[in-house]
């Protein structure tokens, strides 16, 4: 496979990648002109391309024509999740990335162990977006999923998304008369966008999951065996693709 | 939650917990003289027990009855897993354990980054089942997976073994026109017994899909999105018990 850069804007025929990504490929997979390679922009598209010329740091590339990125799901997945510990979070982004979610929305809720401010100080989210992009270029994808900025849960379930499904995912333990097998939405139409809500290590509080299917979600269980927080995701994005056509 | 105690066989009335889980028992959680607990046998039995006495670091318990554990699912399913990096195993026994695998089966195969005598020298096999207890333990199972010994994967995949699919999971790159959708299984008949083959981080050589076909294996893909190799039994293992009802 060639190697595979990010520019997020491909402006034209030559043009040159962005510092970072110069670097990685003069540097590290030190290219030299004439070398093939694949620039992509985030949003979908993908380039084959060669280098043209290093230019004090900056690899200039010319853009060869349009390379199939891999397929993209049919339906427009939002990954909510419930920021978790540092290690367990990444794996969640880059493994949401690679199974094709279009964004993700962390969020702060009652038994989570960070706060916003923390988030902010820790620059969680420049962290998550490069996990993003990473996850992005070693699974083919030419899409980045957007990482949203942190948002308390209440403030993310109320938000008047447009998606036409919203799930919520929760533990055995929080089973409700409510929740119902992830079986009952594989008879509904595919829908066009869909947002699945995953929650934190210590899992939803009651009032989370009313407040919640008050907003329109519907609270959905994986099953009677108890998953950690930072697998939920991976099974339940798995299950909703595969209802949906998209493995 | 009571917490929760493997002892592999449930003598009777009143038992001594093997020699870790009574230093656990009464050195970390401090329990004394009448608490509760859960006991378990690894092979699904668990009693509710109290108690009796602590001796000598042998904490001794008076059984009070049967106590319900998660449910099994109705699939036993075996994950013939090519051994990965040490944290990246470690990562996928506990997810098959906690999404309620019967078994698992290490094997080594071509692009494995370690060979038989060096999982012998590692003591693996005594790492990876104390992963599998803990996960028991956390996920509620009263069930603890059997980890085989390794074996190459050419003599894994041949041995007659009884189940009744055997599936190969290929990476999008090892497609070949063997190669099904996961979807074709959904309409067959649900088996008693299955057997799911997950390769190491390099995936297959095609003289191994050649192998494990011509020893029954059907040859099925997760779709065109490359996963992680830690990642990819775990969403095989979510859309299986899905399609045989077990979520």
């Amino acid at each position: 496979m060639l190697p595979r850069f990010l520019a997020p804007e491909l402006p034209g025929h030559v043009f040159a990648l962005p510092p970072e990504e110069s670097a990685h490929a003069a540097r590290v997979l030190r290219l030299r002109r004439g070398d093939e390679l694949l620039v992509f922009d985030g949003h979908g598209r993908q380039v084959r391309a060669s280098v043209e010329r290093i230019d004090r740091g900056a690899v200039h590339v010319r853009a060869l024509g349009p390379a199939p990125a891999v397929p993209e799901p049919a339906v427009s997945l939002t990954l909510l999740q419930s920021v978790l510990k540092t290690a367990a979070m990444d794996e969640v982004i880059r493994n949401a990335t690679m199974m094709g979610v279009s964004s993700i929305q962390p969020v702060v809720s009652t038994h989570s162990t960070v706060t916003l401010p923390v988030l902010v100080r820790r620059h969680s989210v420049a962290r998550w977006q490069r996990v993003a992009v990473s996850a992005a270029k070693q699974c083919g994808r030419a899409v980045v999923p957007a990482i949203r900025q942190p948002e308390p849960f209440e403030v993310a379930t109320a938000a008047p998304v447009g998606t036409s499904i919203r799930l919520l995912l929760a533990e055995p333990a929080a089973h409700r008369p409510s929740t119902r097998s992830v079986r009952s939405i594989a008879g509904a139409r595919r829908p066009a966008s869909a947002m699945v809500a995953v929650g934190p290590e210590g899992g939803w509080t009651p009032a989370e999951v009313a407040g919640a299917e008050a907003n329109g979600f519907v609270t959905v269980g994986l099953g009677g065996r108890v998953l950690r927080a930072d697998a939920v995701s991976l099974a339940a994005i798995a299950v909703l693709q595969f209802v949906w056509g998209d493995l």
